[in-house]
């Protein structure tokens, strides 16, 4: 029952407060009974949550955090509150050794800071990138990186990004060697920004990492099932996730409209709705919830502000198989290996 | 009969060769009999297409072009081209006056790097955009630039974006003061690449222009129907609208996938099926075909190279509707307009 991951949990972070956050690991807790945990929040109104949770009784930690970072609070006043926040003694927990990974729902430009700093960027990393699994018509996810950490990124930075998402994809889909491409606006080599065909040349010849080039993608090609890894600058990587989050729910916001336009098409949606049930999961973000920061000396897990308790179980699943795969030791070795063929690449000109 | 705007039609350049070209133009003339064309292409290939639509008897002048421009050419072999090429002959209808638009079908690069070449960019204009209309839940649908004709943009080409797609919104969609977005990764001000935040606070300042400026917007709000206009770099334009593209295509494609699963959501379809059409129609790419050059001396649609004869005869359409709305003088007044007050403004400073 106990002697797995140990979680860090920022309890105050998300949209819906404590309750969300609480029901969450109790679920994740049913789905994985080792789970351990280290809540951290205002000890009334958590305390109130976990009496609602049998299965929190024992391997639960509760430990009182005065104040919170809130949403709109910038990143530079947050890094100021890392001692007495929930969101910042979450993370020290990771830093201290107490947890093996932490998940927070708060404002992402604060954990992100707060991370930095805390953690540190592992050595041959000049930038920590958030990575998140992409629904695809594939057999599985599509790992997409980075989603908003990095507004500007030049080549190296790519690379380093199509390195950490292949550990990822890895360690947590599985695959040996995964087939990684690069976002831009053609697929042809002379397509789009100097850093992103400078970073296609680099992994065009970096054919010693784990991992398959494949060149340039599109957005219309994100969700075909076509590659494992696809890798961008921070911007268009967000630009990228929220549209189609928000195109999803438009087609879904026009289907049900188009349902409810007769009673015919009603009786249809009636019959029809095991079958749309199955789209609602797949399309569900809470189904897709948890990005990851890679890069860092720690984990730190990124849910969904207003995730519900399963997207925050699964937020907490997406930790527990990082900590398990052991993905920032692997990452490490990957980098030290690009390293060391760069170097002798160096050399040998 | 005749007197409506005279449209040159690049015959050759979608993948679908002359015959969708043809059929397009022969639909959009049922819709609006008054339109004229001049077709360039290969004449023995035009004039068979022809033969197969009535209503092309007349007002119709088929021009013979012994070369076209491929889709893999790039942009500077292609402008070499001009004189020889049914794009390149096109283009130069617009120039010589003989045509008051051309649409093609053609490759992207070649058609922008030719417009440009032949029709100069318009006073005031540093760099030509891409604009076409995105499908939302409200009344109508938003203007969108740049799509993918500038890879980066400064502040000033980003403002100068906002006064065109205004005037696009204003003359085609008939909204006489166009709410105005910059898309970007998070809606404070504190958020994205300096040229937005610098574009942001010109365009505050500039309440002299038939605009109103809302601030900045993400991806997952670009359906909602809360603006007219949404200015982006073509870089991150390109990817939201394909991602859009690929996204609804994603959604589509399991929902097929869901109809089909069992005998009773077979006949749920069968049901719904009307209602559904209306989806299908409201999603169609075909129904929003026809992306403008907007800035230059000269109107060029791009359609796209798949489109059908119903996606040609739209592109048509918007040609036409520019042409009518006389959208390059109204352009040009606005950044009169803009430029008398930046200069007022400065040597009041």
């Amino acid at each position: 029952m106990s002697g797995g991951p140990r979680i860090a949990i920022d309890a105050m972070g998300g949209d819906t407060g404590a309750a969300a956050m609480v029901a969450g690991v109790s679920r994740a807790r049913r789905h994985d009974p080792s789970l351990e945990f280290l809540i951290y929040g205002d000890e009334k109104q958590v305390r109130r949550e976990l009496a609602a949770h049998r299965n929190l009784e024992a391997g639960v930690q509760l430990v009182h955090s005065a104040e919170q970072i809130e949403s709109s609070e910038k990143p530079s006043q947050a890094i100021r509150r890392a001692r007495t926040t929930s969101m910042g003694m979450a993370i020290n927990a990771v830093k201290e050794g107490k947890a093996d990974a932490a998940v927070s729902g708060g404002n992402t430009g604060a954990l992100m800071a707060m991370s930095k700093l805390a953690l540190r960027t592992m050595p041959g990393i000049d930038r920590p990138a958030l990575a998140a699994l992409l629904p695809s018509l594939g057999k599985h996810d599509c790992v997409m990186l980075d989603l908003g950490a990095n507004t500007e990124c030049d080549a190296q930075n790519l690379v380093q990004f199509a390195v950490m998402g292949s550990a990822y994809a890895r360690t947590v889909l599985g695959i040996s060697k995964p087939r990684v491409k690069l976002l831009n606006i053609g697929t042809e080599e002379l397509k789009g920004t100097d850093e992103l065909k400078e970073a296609a040349a680099l992994l065009r010849e970096a054919d010693y990492l784990p991992l398959r080039f494949d060149g340039f993608t599109e957005g219309d090609q994100l969700s075909r099932g076509e590659m494992d890894v696809v890798v961008t600058d921070g911007f268009s990587g967000n630009i990228a996730l929220k549209t189609a989050e928000g195109t999803a729910r438009f087609v879904t916001d026009l289907l049900r409209r188009a349902f409810k336009s007769s009673l015919r098409s009603k009786a249809g949606f009636a019959l029809s709705r095991p079958a749309l049930n199955l789209l609602k999961v797949h399309l569900d973000p809470n189904n897709h919830n948890g990005a990851v920061f890679l890069g860092l000396n720690g984990l730190v897990v990124k849910s969904h502000g207003g995730a519900n308790p399963k997207g925050v179980a699964n937020a907490v699943g997406v930790a527990a198989s990082m900590v398990r795969n052991d993905i920032t030791r692997k990452i490490g070795d990957d980098l030290d290996n690009f390293r060391a063929h760069a170097f002798a690449n160096e050399a040998a000109q």
